[in-house]
């Protein structure tokens, strides 16, 4: 997924204020949903973060195009762990670690098989 | 309302981006709510913005004090307006006049009158 | 232009919040330089919001297209007005007047040339 | 720190959007240059975020008051790592480990004396 830096992602130091990568990772999460013509938010369930640990390599600027890449690392029956990286061309900019934990009816709970099948796209780089 | 000026409300002009004094001029409305131990969101009906102006005179910085004033200017049966403004001590930084309707069930409706009370505090400066 | 609704841009009402209808029509402002190769920030100088008036016609939701078109209404010296619409589909869900004042050495000044040429793309709409 | 959560700070799942805790405990931080009268972005130097592991445990709500606690947990001459936490009450919302490396002229750098004074601040909870 491909993203212009625009300033609302700017901060005074003049460079990608450091909670908006995560703002980055999630349109990338949530387009797949949106491509395939689903919500990433349903009444039958929904993923929420559980955990994540982030490394900022190199700043993203204002005018930047960067994109969005996600593979998925982990896949258990109730939750999914998703590497994400910010790269600009060659350039590492941020990756991220992101547990996501599938809720239904707001508890824990198995995902079903065609979230299995739509996020398996992310077994294959995205 | 006092205000800090955080990284997150500047941009990489060095100011606050101008979409934020929405933000600051909403965080005043909600708060009469809040503080009152009222939500702003109620199933029984709410507060939606359909109209304002505003105008920019001078930037806020990072770790500014800022304060959001409001007073009602206009009231009528299902809408009021009022004018807020953002100042750094006795400078204005920014003016808005805002109308807002009241909506029950998606509709235009009549404020109720636990609400009009509520919002007679704007008829002071506030 | 054309956006996307994300997450990050809706709110707790379930809609996109008032002041992201800002930040839409900001991307397609800075787009414009950016398609260019050339950045709104400049070292020469830049164009400040001044002045704005808005109408919420109708909420954009979690997953939405909607593309901003900008036209320019008024074309003077030193400041110039567009007209900006977001749209879904052929609904128009937000409209804003804006007036950008050229700043240069942070004074009010004669918009270049080549700055002239570059937003007379907005004469069309674009 | 004290924090009231608005409808910025709410996404369309009626929770905090979860870069928007980052945003709290960036708060928390530049409070302490603040409220002692400096600034955390200065021309001598400045902290980056390196690395951060964030935990989410509870979602903060609409009109919520939260804490955010700041504890330092590793000192080293030109980085440190605090905890942060945002609670409700009692009760523990989201945790992050966060490690800031300190920039003088774009590298890393010896924190100066007169900085580590200001953040022994966080050596006891605060």
């Amino acid at each position: 997924m491909r993203i212009r830096v625009y300033y609302e992602d700017t901060d005074a130091a003049g460079i990608v204020y450091y909670a908006n990568y995560l703002k980055f990772c999630e349109r990338a999460r949530s387009e797949l949903f949106f491509s395939n013509d689903l919500s990433p938010q349903s009444d039958e369930g929904y993923f929420v973060v559980k955990k994540l640990e982030a490394e900022y390599k190199k700043p993203a600027k204002l005018g930047d195009w960067v994109t969005v890449d996600t593979k998925m690392i982990d896949k258990r029956a109730a939750s999914i762990t998703l590497l994400q990286r910010v790269m600009r061309d060659d350039e590492i900019l941020f990756t991220m670690t992101v547990r996501l934990a599938y809720l239904a009816n707001g508890r824990p709970s198995k995902i079903p098989p065609h979230l299995y099948s739509l996020i398996s796209a992310w077994e294959s780089e995205s």
